[in-house]
C-alpha cells in the first residue's frame, strides 16, 4: 500500500486550542517541554517523519507562542484560531478553510500527545489509500474503563462507543479510541459538517464520523497503535509521566546503538542528544539540548552538559558542566567542579578542578591548575582568553581577558595575569610570602577575647 | 455525622514502645526522619489535622527523644511508660491514667506509621459517633497473607481473624485488620481490662476486643483506609519503601497544584516545603527542611536548599547550595558550585560561579565574579561582608569580614578585601605581574630531572 | 548431603567465547562491569563461594583480557579457545582437556549470569552427589515464552523442551530451563561426545544430554533458583537492567544491616563497599571502588567516594568528592565542592567548601578555608603538602607544594604559601589593597563605551 500513499497528499489538523486549566501554568500545555522541546513540536516532528508536510494548527491560548513552537522546516502551517469549545468535530472545523484547499487525506492530531510517532500516522494513512474513509487509531489497555471502544466486526469499525453508553459485553471490549483519526480528505467537510450535538454536553464529537460514514456505506476501519504512544497531558503529574516514558525510549534506544548507562533511569536526554558507540554514562547526568558526544567518552556522575561538543576518548566528570560553545578536543578532559562555556579545550587539554572557563581558547595539552579562573567579563562587555599549547597554568590563577598565555607558557600559583604572557615564559603576579613568627597564637586570643565579649554582652 | 464528631473529646494512644531490634539501630525507629521529620512527628500531626488535641504517648526505648520529637503546638501531651512487651492490650492499658480521665473516644495508633491521614481517624471517630462500641481501620489488599481478617456480616464487623487461625474461606478474604482502632471512651478500660492471654504467644491482643464487645451486645464495624496509609516500619528497607511513597504523595500533589517536576522520582522534598505555581525544577533537586520558594523560579539539577527563601523568578543551580538563612531576591541568581549560607541576596543580583557566600549582605543587581569568597570565619568568629548595590566583585576575590563594599564599587579579579570600599571606588588587592621570558622552559627542564632522578631512585 | 558435596572435587566451566555483537561494543561483554567489576569476576566469585577452585574458561574475543578479569586468588583457572559456535555442547568440549583430568563434578555456567549466587551451584552440585547423573538448574517464570521448558515427573527430569516443539500442555509449564547443568564428571565427556547436531541449525546443543543419560537409564533432575540469578545480557540494555538487579540486593542487604538510605534507588554501590551500622545516606551518591565508611558517618546528597576510607562519625558532602587515597578521620568533614585525593584528614579536621586537597596530610582539628588549593602539581610531579594539628588556612589560599604548615599556624586569606610557616606563625602572602575613589564609575563609563561601539561595528 506505500506506493498509494506517498502519491496521495495530506493535511494534518493538530488539535492545540486547550485552556490547559489543570496545568495551572502560565503557558499553554502544548509549550511545556518534553525532552526539553515543547510537546507540540514533538507531534510535529513525527508528522514530518510520516512525510506530511502540510500542518493545520487549531490554536486558543498563547497561539503566537505555540506557532513559534511548531515551526519546523519540514512542514508549512496555518493557523486558525478556535474561539469557542464545543467538541472535536467543532475544532476541526476552526481549521476549515485549510481543509477545503483539498488533500486526499485529513489526519486529525492532538497537540498534547508528543510520544506518537510516525507509524499509527501512516498506517492511518495506509488504510485510506487502501480504500477506507476513515481511520480510526486505537489501542489495546488492560482498563479501558472511561475509554470509548472501538467495535469491530469482519475488519470494519462500526462505532465507537462511549463507556457511559457501552453494555456489559460492550465493555468487556479492551480496543479503545485513541482519538487520532484520518479521513478521506475529499468527504472530510462533509462528513464533519454533518455531526450533530443532540448529547448531554451539547457537543460535536468527532468520534460521530464513524456512524455516519457508514450510514451512507463508506467503510471505517481502525488501526492499532501502542497505548504509550497516546498518552494525553491534561495536569503536571500527567505530563511527568510523559517525560517518563519518552526519556525511557530514547534511553533504550541508545543503549541498543551502542552507549553503556550504568543506570539509564537517572539519565536525562533531550531531543536532539546525539551519543556515539562505547561511550560509558555513570549515574545522574543530564543533558541539555545541543548536545554531541564521540565515541569512547566517559561522562562521570554529576555531569550537566548542554549546548556542547565532545570529541572522541574524553573524560567528563565528575560534576562537570558544560555549557554553549564548550568544544572538548579529543582525550580533553575536564573534571570536578569545573565550568566550561564558549570554550575550546584543546586535545590532551585538563581541566580537573574547581575552574571557570568561559569565552577562552585552550591549546592542545595545555594543564589548567585547580581554581583558575578565566575573569572574562567586565560589569558589562565579554573577553577573551588565549592559552597555547602545552602551556601550564598555576592553580587559584586569575586571567583576566583580554590576555594571552603562549605555547608552553607558565603562570605560577595564584597569580593575576592581566598582560600577555610570552611562549615559554613565566608570569608572576602574586605578592611574596611574610612569616610573623607567634602571631597566630596572638590572633587566637584576639578572636577569643572577641568571642567572650560577645557573648557576654547576649547574656 | 460530623456534628457529633466535633462535640465529643477524644484522647489517641500512641504505641511507640518499641525495642526497634530490626532496625539495627541506635535510636527508637519512631525518631527515624520520613521527609526529614521524626516518624512520630507525622503520626501525631494527622491526629492534630483530624482535631485530636490529647495524646498519650506509651514509649520504651529513648522515651524523652521521642517526646520531644512528638511535640506539636496543636496538642498536649502526656508520657505512659511500657515496661513489659505482653501485647498491644498491655500496651495500651499502660496509658491507663490518661484514658481513665474520660474521654468520648479513645483511639489507638502506631507511631511506626508515618503515611496515616486524618481521614480514617475521622471516619474511624464518626463511627463512633455514629454509635458503634469499636471501630477497626481495615484496608483491601491483593494479598492478604499473614494479615488478620475482617469478618464483616450486615454491615458489622463479628471478628478479626488472624491467619493462622483462619480457615480456607475466611484466607479468600482481602480485607485486613490495619491494627488502628477508635473505642468508645466510656468502655474502653473496661473492655481491654477483659482482654486475656489464652494464647500460643501468652500475649494480651488489642483485636481481642471485638468479640468481647460483641459478646456483650455492642457493636463493632470497621473502616477502611488505603493500604499505603497503614505501612509500618520495622526494617531500614521498610523505612525506605515508607519515604518512597511519601515522597510520591508530596510530589503529585505539588505537580497537581502547578509545579513542573521534569523527573519527580528524583526530586526529593521535606514535609514543610512549601513551592510555588510555575515553579520548574529539573531532574535531581534535594530539599531540606525550612524552604519556601516563590512562583516563576527555576531549580536546575543538583541543586541542594536547605532553610533557604527563594523569591519569584529567581533562578537557582545547577548545582547551587542554599543554606539557612539563604534569602534570594527576585530574579537573583545562585549558579554552579556557589555556596550561599545566612546571606541576603538581592533583587537581580548575580552569584554565579564557584563562590561561597556566607554571612553577607548583598544589594540589588550586585555581580559576584567567578570564585569569590567572603571570609567570614577567624577560626573562633563569624563576621559579616557588606555589599552594596550595582557593586562588581572581581573574579576570584576573597573578602576578609568584617568588611563593607559600596554600591557600584569595584573589586578588581585576584583582590583581597581587607578594608571597606566606598561608594563608586575600585580596589585591588593584587600584586603586579611580572613575566620572565624562557623561564619556563628552564622550570621544565628541571622538574623533569627531578622526576627522573625519583624514578631512577626506585629502580 | 552436604558431607558428600563436600568430599567430591568440581570443574566449572564458564562459557564466555560469544562475539556480542549486540553489544555493540569493542570489549567482549564478559568485560562490562556490574557494580563496578566484570560481570565475568562475579561469576567466579559465586563458583569461588559454592567451593569450587578449578575453572576452565572457554574463551574466545578478548580472551586475555577475559582471563585476566577472571583472576580471582581462589580458584585456578584453565584458558581453553572456542573457534567455532557451534552450539553450547560443541562449546564445553573446547574444555575436553580440562575435563577429561578426572572431576567428580562438572558444572557448566555462562560468563554473561553475574547475578548467580552460590546456592543453585551447590544445590546442583549435592543433586550429583545424591546420585543424579545431570542436574539442570530451573527457574519458575511468569512468561515463559521462548523458553525451554523442564518437564518433570516423579521429581525426575524426562526433557528440556524447546518453546518451538512444545505441545499446548507442555508451553502451560513455567519451570524453565536456566542453562546451567552439573554433570557427572565421570560420564560428562561420554555424555556430551554423544550429542548430536540433527536440528534445524545444525548446532550441538548441550540440553540434549537429558535425553541421552535417560536412554541407557542414568537420572536428570532440576533444582530451582529465582529467574533473577539467571538474568543473561545481549544488549547494553539488559546490562543495565542487571546493573539495576544487582545494586537492589546490596542496597536491600545493607539496610538490613543496619545503613539508612533515604532513596535506595539513589544511591549506587560497588562490588567491595563496606559501610558501618547507623551510617545515614542521603539521595544520590555514588561508590565506585574500594571504599569503607564506619559507623555514624552521615553523607550528604551528590557525593561520589572512590578508594577512600571513612571513619567513624564523619561528614561528607553535599557534593564532596572523595578520590582514590582519602583517609578521613573520625568527626572530619568535607564539604561541598570538596575534592580530596591520596590525603589524611586529621580527626575533627574541616575542609568545607570549595577546595581541592591532593597529596597532602592535614592534622587534626585543623581548618581549612573555603576555595584553599593545595598546588601539588608542578606539570612533572606531585608534591606534598604537610598541615599540622589546630593550623587555620585562611579562604582563598594556595598552598604550593612541597610546603610545610606548622601546628597551630596561621595563613591569611588570599595567601600563596611557598615557604613552610612554623607552629603558631601567621603567613602573609598577599598584596595590600589600595582603594581608588571615584574609579569604578570611571571604568563603568569606558566599558560601556567599548559595549556601544562593538554594538555600532556589528550594525
Amino acid at each position: 500500500m506505500t506506493p498509494d500513499r506517498t502519491k496521495r497528499n495530506c493535511l494534518a489538523v493538530i488539535l492545540a486550542a486547550g485552556e490547559s486549566m489543570r496545568m495551572k501554568s502560565s503557558q499553554s500545555k502544548v509549550l511545556h517541554p518534553v525532552g526539553n522541546r515543547p510537546m507540540i513540536a514533538h507531534v510535529v516532528d513525527a508528522l514530518a517523519k510520516a512525510g506530511i508536510s502540510d500542518i493545520a494548527l487549531v490554536l486558543g491560548r498563547d497561539a503566537d507562542k505555540v506557532e513559534a513552537a511548531a515551526k519546523n522546516a519540514a512542514v508549512t502551517s496555518s493557523v486558525h484560531i478556535q474561539t469557542e469549545r464545543l467538541g472535536t468535530a467543532h475544532a476541526v472545523l476552526a481549521a476549515r478553510a485549510a481543509i477545503a484547499k483539498g488533500y486526499d487525506d485529513v489526519l486529525v492530531v492532538f497537540g498534547d500527545t508528543p510520544l506518537i510517532t510516525k507509524t499509527p500516522l501512516i498506517a492511518a494513512r495506509d488504510g485510506l489509500a487502501a480504500g477506507a474513509d476513515v481511520v480510526v487509531i486505537g489501542f489495546e489497555t488492560a482498563d479501558p474503563t472511561g475509554y470509548g471502544r472501538l467495535l469491530i466486526e469482519n475488519g470494519e469499525l462500526l462505532a465507537i462507543r462511549e463507556h457511559k453508553d457501552a453494555s456489559d459485553a460492550e465493555r468487556a471490549i479492551t480496543y479503545c479510541n485513541g482519538g487520532l483519526m484520518a479521513i478521506d480528505g475529499r468527504k472530510a467537510l462533509d462528513l464533519i459538517d454533518r455531526i450533530g450535538n443532540s448529547n448531554a454536553k451539547g457537543e460535536y464529537y468527532l468520534t460521530d464520523i464513524v456512524e455516519i460514514v457508514r450510514a451512507e456505506g463508506g467503510r471505517a476501519i481502525a488501526v492499532e497503535t501502542p497505548e504509550e504512544e497516546l498518552t494525553g497531558c491534561n495536569t503536571r503529574a500527567e505530563l511527568a509521566v510523559i517525560e517518563r516514558l519518552w526519556q525511557q525510549r530514547r534511553r533504550h534506544e541508545m543503549m541498543i546503538d551502542g552507549v553503556s548507562m550504568t543506570a539509564p533511569e537517572t539519565v536525562f536526554l533531550s531531543y536532539d542528544t546525539v551519543i556515539g558507540r562505547d561511550v560509558t554514562i555513570e549515574p545522574n547526568v543530564v543533558f541539555g539540548p545541543g548536545v554531541t558526544i564521540e565515541s569512547g567518552t566517559v561522562i562521570h556522575s554529576f555531569s550537566h552538559i548542554e549546548g556542547a561538543h565532545v570529541a572522541a576518548d574524553a573524560e567528563i566528570g565528575p560534576y562537570a558542566r558544560l555549557r554553549p560553545g564548550a568544544n572538548l578536543g579529543e582525550g580533553a578532559k575536564v573534571g570536578n567542579f569545573c565550568e566550561v562555556k564558549k570554550a575550546e579545550i584543546g586535545a590532551g587539554a585538563k581541566v580537573n578542578h574547581l575552574t571557570y572557563i568561559g569565552d577562552a581558547v585552550i591549546g592542545a595539552k595545555t594543564n589548567i591548575g585547580a581554581g583558575t579562573i578565566t575573569c572574562n567579563y567586565d560589569g558589562i562587555n565579554k573577553h577573551i582568553t588565549h592559552i597555547g599549547a602545552n602551556a601550564f597554568v598555576g592553580s587559584n590563577s586569575s586571567l583576566v581577558a583580554p590576555v594571552s598565555i603562549g605555547n608552553g607558557a607558565y603562570v605560577a600559583s595564584g597569580s593575576v595575569v592581566t598582560e600577555d604572557v610570552p611562549d615559554d615564559a613565566v608570569a608572576f603576579g602574586r605578592a611574596r610570602q611574610e612569616n610573623k613568627p607567634g602571631r597566630a597564637a596572638i590572633i587566637r586570643a584576639r578572636n577569643q577575647a572577641l568571642k567572650d565579649a560577645k557573648t557576654k554582652a547576649a547574656e
